[in-house]
């Protein structure tokens, strides 16, 4: 396997299998003079954390995280920065099993065809733990821009459990939501209809099944400018970003599906802002926003996991797709800089 | 600019501006010895262009295309590939109007604030003529993998014009059409209700109007094992490729947005090839499903065009978009070789 | 083959065999609203032309170089700049006779293991034709700079013509020269012993000889900065730079091949400029120098050829190294900027 | 900084400052099913370790290396293998003069300007330290091209002191010395003169001097086929390779700065392999022959480490050429894979 690396100007490299020694992340790329800001970076990672409520597994492990490079008297140095975080909690002799059957929904069977070993979970890198290593990138990411562009801000949040969806009032509401209240949310489902989405979460758990759901992502503050205008558009990095995470099947930008109904005239006539703050690839200064479509995760197959299976990955998602905004963000962010002599 | 390159082992250069002397694409890494199809380059070329009826722009170059380097004796000599088509057709006295006044919808502005250049159309890279490059690429992404893998297909179609959309007999219908089989189609729309949509389209354009729509794209006969399993996906590099063609605003992989409000024991349980032939990040073997959508065109707000703007652009992107499904793909077939020692 | 793409940030990618249509560059990255300097393009062109004098090969095509894109009312668009020069005088008959019997020194016989066809002379790119493209890279990457950084030139000549060198005095005269007055001397050989020199050339011409030599680059006026500590140093790109032209087998920076019998005592004592204005991989400010060691050509093997041969390619070579150091600089100065928040 | 990355398929990045907690190397793009030489790693990173003997910094930390990631039942599984090594005897203290006083011959005061951070030693970067994780890669490199080519062999010694030089005896015995064989030999100089140059070395570390010499790299047992014909040329990759180690200033290939004085028939006409295995970039499947020419070290300037420097730092630079030289050949070993269809 390659391609482990993300971004071409801020770039992030991942390592580490779920049941190996650690997982990590360097970013290579950082402008130097970066405050390092090591309560962001806790925060994050705990944010993803599964086990934080009966909602999700009940893996517990605390996701410590070592710098070991990059960081000088609170300040990044321009070099690569490094970034282990142990597994506390490897258990691989939970995969005994797997190695003799694959399960269904994994791609254990087809890691085997590609890569010829027969290491349960293709190495342990197809594990949702991998995304850790994001987090740990999307934060220096976060860290760069936010003293670059103090009012550039990106907030998740669970706009479907299943069936259940945000309604209009939700959505007005959210417009003031800064990721602390999302997080007051259980699922993260900033609704009124909150405790209705948690106990079906919790009604799928018990009955061993799982549940799709949709992730939003709304970015504000964006500086106009960021993309490239053929392949690199910001809508296609976007794009990339949050499908390279795992269970995603669609991902919609700015107005996204409801487009392909609608009449130019009606489309492009209003004021409201139809082009998900992107135009000719290129973001315009005003909000972007994501909708992200999650399978129901495919654990419920896994006989050895009975029990302790997430029945609703999108929750812990959201800490995902905001890193990988800020990636594609921080990496255009500096593409920028070249455009004009 | 830059990232005018796609691709990192197939890797395909464009470029040219609408209204300059041609554009062209360069490919690189494209292995030596594969046999050179003129007759499917020049297919491809014209099922692309503009012009072939009343339902598109009325643009009528020939789009001929000159190929410059690496083909020798029929076959690819592994030297990279140039193509160029010299615009027959520029007319950019038609842009001095847009000079002054930016036209809604189109990146103009963005432009002007990114590249600091009064440039009309962004350099004529945001032009829908800049596709033509792709499908050259594409042409022998396609030529290479037909070679290596006889049995692999890309066949694209328009699913929904405006508010018509395939019906469950048209669907079934499709599985066995091949690419002419689609272009037999008005709009390539292959549908009963095929006359309506290209009446829709008619009415559209006389009323200065222009409509939403979705392609979808169905790969046949695809090997096992392409992709990466971590940021190069391949739904992550699909994805980015299809969002990298103008216009388009969502994409759905496999079963798409229909995922999120399904329970797990029902999706995973059921026969079907629901996960969109990759599972992990990885090919199956399965065929790959993807839908597209696109916004009505903005070109209705182009004063300058009344007239002769395209109502209705996804007929002429399926093309684009089959060769950017094919690029990936190649793309991925090389990075294969290196999976395994 | 892949790998025809130069720089990371201002990128080159060349194509085209020298019996084919033509051959061309094409430069993704060059910021916009760089002046487009067709007289400097032209000149550059002209200096690596052959045939310009008795000492070089007769081969007498005008090289004349179209722009494709990139270029409007005289400034870069920042989009690609495509430019291409047609082979007037491909003579591809010429290559029948190689095409059974492979030239010793040359790579055909390579190349057929390598890439499976029996095309001449490696598909044509490894001609020394292929530097044309290198030119055309250069010039630009040349403008770019030159716009920022006024007082930058990079300077090169021959020092060296089989066993004739330059004397002492030569040096102390050189330290004033630009490129015409180096162009002023035969062999581009700044010294009193030019005319000696052009003796050799000649003669080793008609015995159906030829001669090695050594070329000297100087970059003054060098912006402090330039490359980056550890896989990038500037002395380990510009060495890749000069290694990746054909024929070259030795390239020493600063001081060179003197420093290995040296003390430290008196390396680092004195004020001279023993580093070549390179410390730690990067640029001091202060001159950068360059020396290039050339094999004697082996066209004098090619049997076809007698009486055509080049006997001294140095001479030709110095704009196609002077082209790979600004290259090398442009790509530098726009890494630069993204060193420091 | 960027630039961490090395190879374009089979990639090393680095990280790590001397005086920090940790260094390391993340090796992405090795196949899956190399079998893990843990003896091979563990030697290669002894025999660059500074402190073996007293002609070199006393300097004693044991390089313990800790496998992270990419390593399952003593094989790689093709995802990103990273490994770290403990700074157990960073004394960053040592530094606290240096930050007022940059040291002459040093980088500090370039760093400092392109960084803008007074952090010693440019973040640590610069240290002779940081070519640690170059020879964990090279292991790496080393363990895949021996599994594929069990013949290839790379070894590198010394092949000048100061003033003094393999006589052409030494030369002729040195044919069959493997690397424990050259390790024998006080500074790798495997020569009858041997004793003279530890004597000449200790002497100058007693004086508060150093050194200059040439290190040779000599490869056999090489597949034909490395290398790409333009940008990528075998010795164009070997060449920015070595000139990317610390305190380099020339590098030869093959007959190298030799070629220059000589003529075509006089050279091109023998049977000798005066190529250096490389021909029109691409390796013949001969020997390749590098000479590696280095200056006296500037650690005689440093105050604060009089008595404690390194009077000569070929000997310790050699496993790190040969690394290199093993990642180069990697590389292209992998690209080679998709030459021909």
């Amino acid at each position: 396997m390659s391609a482990n690396i993300f971004g071409e100007r801020f770039q992030l490299m991942t390592f580490g299998e779920s049941h190996g020694p650690a997982l990590g992340a360097v970013i290579d790329g950082c402008p130097a003079g970066v405050f390092f800001d090591t309560e962001l970076l806790k925060k994050n990672l705990d944010r993803r954390r599964p086990g934080q409520s009966g909602l999700t597994t009940s893996r517990s492990e605390l996701d410590q995280a070592e710098v070991l490079s990059g960081i000088f008297e609170g300040k990044t140095l321009g070099t690569p920065i490094a970034v282990i975080v142990r597994n506390q909690d490897a258990r691989s002799q939970d995969y005994a099993a797997i190695k003799t059957a694959p399960r269904a929904g994994h791609a254990d069977d087809v890691w085997k065809e590609k890569f010829g070993h027969s290491d349960p979970r293709g190495g342990g890198r197809s594990s949702g733990r991998e995304t850790l290593s994001r987090v740990i990138g999307g934060s220096f990411a976060e860290m760069y821009l936010s003293q670059k562009h103090p009012s550039l801000q990106v907030v998740g949040w669970t706009a479907q459990v299943g069936s259940i969806e945000l309604s209009s009032a939700d959505r007005d509401q959210i417009q003031g939501f800064d990721r602390d209240k999302i997080d007051s949310y259980a699922a993260r489902f900033p609704s009124e209809k909150s405790a209705l989405a948690e106990k079906a979460i919790l009604a799928a758990k018990e009955a061993g099944n799982s549940l799709g759901g949709v992730a939003e992502i709304r970015v504000t503050g964006v500086p106009a400018g960021l993309g490239q205008p053929v392949f690199r558009k910001l809508k296609a990095d976007l794009a990339a970003a949050m499908m390279s995470v795992g269970a995603t099947s669609a991902v919609e930008i700015g107005a996204g599906i409801e487009v392909s109904s609608r009449t130019g005239q009606d489309f492009h006539g209003g004021p409201a802002n139809v082009y998900g703050g992107i135009r000719g690839g290129i973001s315009t200064g005003e909000d972007v926003f994501l909708r992200v479509h999650f399978k129901p995760t495919s654990s419920i197959l896994d006989v050895a996991k009975k029990g302790r299976h997430d029945p609703f990955i999108v929750t812990r998602a959201i800490p995902v797709l905001e890193a990988m905004a800020w990636l594609v963000l921080a990496d255009h962010s500096l593409w920028k800089l070249s455009d004009k002599v």
